[in-house]
């Protein structure tokens, strides 16, 4: 097997750094448009064949080193007992947004894993499949960014009542908080002992949230996940935490216990590491609109970002945010290429 | 004249924080928007008389230590040219956005202060409405946003044509910025001219940049016009930089000449103090989401401000962004209130 994101994550030494990128099974495939034509993007997440194979895609198409599982960060409030609602040519919702005390009690932890057994059986089916390529990536969306999802109903310029919530109803906020840990623990658990290598957890809305703010209602409870995944796993697979917009935050991200800390294009890379030393790995930090420019450009800020890590070493090549629907992928494979020789010349051909 | 805004921003000794927040005069107010039933945003903002009324109407209303020039950061890049359009229900627009060297050729840099000198008199107009009672601000857009705006057409997610330009084609997108930057002076010159007592640039977009790419494609370009706009007029009136999103560069920004650094809520503003000492004034930092809860928890949120920042001296209270429409006005009062008191006894009724 390729082991290079494994290795990567546990500080050991290795020949190149591993990349690949956020949302790589996605929109700006052809290959991957060609099945959603057929499917619904629900259908798909919950079909573990179809969820397996665009998973595939990009490790066959882009030559990533690691693969990460098809899927999306609202199922968890869905099993939790949220509708949830895809319509074509928008994002997400949730029409029935999370307000009232009596909707925090009547949603559940229970039984997560068995109404997520759609995504563990794509696992299970993509691991069959990979046979033993890459190493395949589990996730799930943390505490802070579901809860904000879960209130607001749909994403938010300005999280409104979200905030209200965690600022007018500290109890009512943290026992959701509490509620959607305890959920997201098991579901990472489930996932790692169904075959996932890795597991990187999303905080999307990390930056939105006041630097003390981003301690109490989202880190906390981050550091608890992380550790209850340690605990049950016997430490198997390394854990990758990205809180975009943190950066305020990264020496306290680091002493959570992650093994990885995923990084926005917003941070000098060189001060991230001078920072943290060799305490964690650091994944990014490529600005994802540099895939709108050219193999040329998107080389040199590959390199560029290569010279100030200084070296392989704990570094895994990656976006600092989601890729785009409109990227070229011929701009998607020079990234791939440029993070491959990085560090020096070619070690593939 | 109530000269505590100046006093701060001078660093100079004052017995309370001033406070005055972004987008004071709009619509979470009831009486902006009786006027704005009656006429067009452009419409105001291009007659004096009723964006001097409207300037003045949170001084009246909401109490603050200062007024700003109702205006808007697009009037540059129509005055270069461009045509905006601001349709009911959407946000501003520019229909032919600029894209082509053939373009930025023709924006023009040439009588931008005649252009605009419906700003230039509503400022005149206003100082004589005032009299005094508090000091004027005037402001701008910063080269790097505007020129987000003019390259994108709109606001964007991902700032795709605007990076686009900067990665792919850096003597355009310099050719730009230089042209857009010596309007932006020349703009602040004539409104200080006019009676503005202190200037603020926003730099809404600053944060959409790696810190690399700040330095290069915006605070440059502050950095000459802090030093422009203070020669030519005399070190007059005290420059505020408010670079949203710009955390990681806030010994660069200080180093500009700047009088004022404007924060955004996510960083503690005693580390900020920490880094700058005395060399600059500290503008903000509440998070405006806080207007949605109670006065109680604005109050508490304010304190926690004073308490980090230690004293008054050099601290300008404001907002981390500008108020947001939904906002009750009793909860912007009671933000105005509180950071009176913040730092110990009222010193008013």
């Amino acid at each position: 097997m390729n082991d290079l994101l494994l290795r990567a994550a546990r500080m050991e030494p290795i020949e190149r750094a591993p990349v690949w990128f956020m949302r790589q099974a996605g929109r700006y495939l052809p290959e991957y448009r060609a099945i959603r034509a057929q499917h619904s993007f629900l259908d798909m997440v919950r079909t573990p064949e179809l969820a397996a194979e665009v998973t595939i895609q990009p490790v066959d198409l882009m030559d990533v080193d690691a693969a990460i599982i098809f899927s999306d960060i609202l199922v968890v409030p869905e099993a939790m007992g949220m509708n949830l609602v895809f319509e074509e040519g928008e994002g997400p919702r949730f029409p029935d947004p999370i307000r009232l005390y009596t909707q925090i009690k009547s949603l559940t932890d229970k039984d997560i894993t068995s109404k997520l057994s759609y995504v563990t059986d794509a696992i299970k089916l993509t691991k069959e499949k990979l046979k033993g390529r890459v190493p395949l990536i589990g996730f799930s969306g943390a505490p802070w960014t579901l809860f904000a999802y879960m209130v607001e109903g749909q994403g938010s310029k300005d999280f409104r009542y979200a905030k209200q919530m965690l600022y007018t109803r500290k109890e009512d906020a943290h026992l959701l908080l509490r509620k959607i840990s305890d959920a997201v623990a098991q579901y990472l658990i489930a996932q790692i002992e169904a075959g996932a290598d890795v597991v990187q957890i999303f905080d999307t809305w990390a930056g939105v949230l006041t630097p003390e703010d981003f301690i109490e209602f989202s880190l906390g409870y981050l550091i608890e996940i992380v550790q209850l995944v340690k605990q049950h796993t016997k430490r198997k697979a390394p854990i990758i935490l990205f809180c975009k917009g943190a950066n305020h935050s990264l020496s306290e991200i680091a002493m959570s216990g992650c093994d990885v800390i995923g990084l926005d294009w917003t941070i000098d890379i060189s001060e991230v590491k001078a920072l943290l030393g060799d305490s964690v790995a650091l994944q990014g930090n490529l600005d994802p609109s540099i895939l709108y420019t050219t193999p040329e450009v998107i080389e040199e800020k590959v390199r560029a970002i290569a010279k100030r890590m200084g070296g392989p070493q704990g570094h895994i090549f990656n976006l600092g945010h989601g890729i785009t629907p409109d990227v070229d992928p011929e701009n998607a494979r020079a990234f791939v290429r440029a993070a491959k020789n990085a560090y020096g010349r070619a070690e593939q051909a």
